[in-house]
């Protein structure tokens, strides 16, 4: 099945998010007003009432053709090829918390992951959900990366962001800012190194040049400001070099995303949220696009939550998730071949 | 005195930093490629074989008078003003830490400072420093702040870094990252945010709108991933607004500065170094001018230091250091008018 596959235009799943939040507009703006369906073929994972309802919304008319199999689709580019839950039936109360929202875009999301788990996706674009409807809606799980990991069977992923010339993994995430410094241990530094490694070559550079930011104000000055780039940082640096991998740093942080962004390094390994989150969403707050690695399949993301507050009322930009649906595109192929290639349980 | 110039040009001094590291090669470049002279009257505090040495290094050529008083200069726009501390008489070895280097630097500074608190220039801007040089050579204070303060006899001083239309303050800056939590208190944010206003204020805006960056990812959301914007900053901003200053936050760091160099705020109170450093350096490298705050005059510098490295070279690059002159030209009246009214030591 996907190997008769293997020339045609990449096929990329769009999750809408949770029917209330701005995702539906994002992506039917994403769709009705760029030329994305020259670049690929594009399934949508929704309901039809919350397209026809967010078209109206917009302003715009496209011609919805619900399929339930990637043999039924046309791939005309004038037309939005649906995957339907079949959840709602009646318009969408915007900006609004529901458990049926919930358990639709639950619905969305495992439905295209069955989908890029059968091959019939390449990789997937998600637009944003929000936790409260989704645990309502009877999901087990808190978020999408979650989903994707239980519901692909991946024991873990990784965040990566990409804005210019500027990827950036994280050490630590969600975690309290004082909580940080006690987590950046010499082994986890080098595991962490490993894996971004894996991930740059995943993406098709093929001698990755990593830098890691130090944690401490310039660094640390040699232990004047704290001393975790000397006892935890520098010698997993070491390790990794003597396993022959380019790593080069602790390099200051202030310093280290303007030189990986003229490239000077493939990727930065941030060791905190902020340190990574500020950089490049200061950089493009509206091109940064999340990606998940680590799955069968590429999925990526925007970076920006349901924006319940403006939804419903034609407010939101689609940058964002036209950048997310733009990587899907470009890099969906060559995950799943690296993915395929490194063992990943995809059938 | 002051009085019979309040129409004249700006008259702005220019410290050449050390003379072994690219200080002096960033002025000259400064002042012998740029149109600066047309804009202020210029006043470099230096040695005059340092400078002929750069100008042979840079392949320049520019007329040098040294001056002992505002009323000897000429300012004639293709001439170089200098103020000689006479302390170097040999050609200088690029990259070496010396004592005498230390002793010349500190010279410099502190023979601006005292033209500066007669009113016979308006503002400074100085090129970087090394701190060991500056030990070696004598001088009891650490770095330009140090001295600054000491010499104007100012007891606090505020560090700003603007670049576009980004202003950023700290309230912590030189600490190791593990102990920033429990820096911020309520108490100090609020009397950060107070300084922040009163500074703003000082550049000109009459009603400044400040932002307060949050601690935590997320802002902690609601405490699930700290509890400081609870316990401290959002009693702080509360405090705040009862004194009907205009303050919104704890903003999620990784917003707050791109809403701020959108035009939404005219200030960020960020909380820690690398969180201002990380949102001003990753968005223009370059042009980030820091400005000292709270002293009798406006200081400002380039943000990166003397880079032994490439010094004696040619290849360092002006950028910052026209930057920081040209901002030094356009806010040093107003910071000093300001600092006049608010009863700050000028004489």
């Amino acid at each position: 099945m996907i190997n008769t596959h293997h020339n045609r235009k990449s096929v990329i799943g769009i999750t809408i998010g949770d029917p209330a939040g701005i995702g539906p507009e994002i992506v039917m703006k994403a769709l009705l007003a760029h030329d994305l369906q020259k670049e690929a073929n594009l399934i949508v994972f929704g309901d039809r009432i919350v397209l026809e309802q967010t078209m109206e919304l917009i302003g715009k008319k496209g011609t919805i053709q619900e399929i339930e199999s990637l043999e039924e689709a046309r791939f005309e580019e004038s037309v939005i090829h649906l995957v339907a839950s079949q959840i709602i039936s009646e318009p969408v109360e915007f900006g609004k918390v529901r458990a049926l929202y919930g358990k639709a875009v639950y619905a969305y999301v495992t439905t295209a992951i069955d989908w890029a788990l059968r091959g019939e996706i390449d990789g997937m674009a998600t637009a944003p959900l929000q936790k409260e409807a989704l645990q309502k809606g009877g999901c087990p799980y808190m978020d999408h990366t979650a989903i994707l990991k239980a519901h692909t069977q991946s024991e873990v992923s990784t965040t990566l962001f990409w804005v210019d010339n500027l990827r950036i993994f994280f050490l630590t995430r969600h975690v309290p800012l004082r909580d940080v410094a006690d987590l950046i241990t010499a082994e986890k530094v080098h595991d962490g190194i490993v894996d971004c490694i894996r991930h740059l070559k995943q993406l098709g550079i093929k001698q990755p040049k990593l830098a890691v930011a130090a944690l401490n104000p310039h660094g640390g000055e040699e232990g004047m400001m704290g001393d975790e780039e000397i006892q935890e940082i520098r010698p997993a640096i070491e390790k990794a070099r003597n396993e022959n991998l380019w790593v080069e740093g602790p390099v200051p942080a202030d310093s280290v995303f303007h030189l990986a962004n003229e490239g000077h390094f493939d990727g930065v390994l941030s060791l905190y949220h902020d340190q990574g989150h500020i950089a490049a969403k200061t950089l493009d707050f509206h091109r940064t696009v999340s990606f998940t690695m680590g799955l069968p399949f590429l999925r990526t993301s925007v970076d920006h939550g349901t924006a319940f507050n403006i939804a419903g009322k034609n407010l939101a930009k689609e940058i964002s998730m036209v950048e997310a649906i733009r990587m899907a595109i470009q890099y969906s192929k060559i995950i799943r071949s690296a993915s395929r290639h490194s063992g990943n349980p995809i059938k």
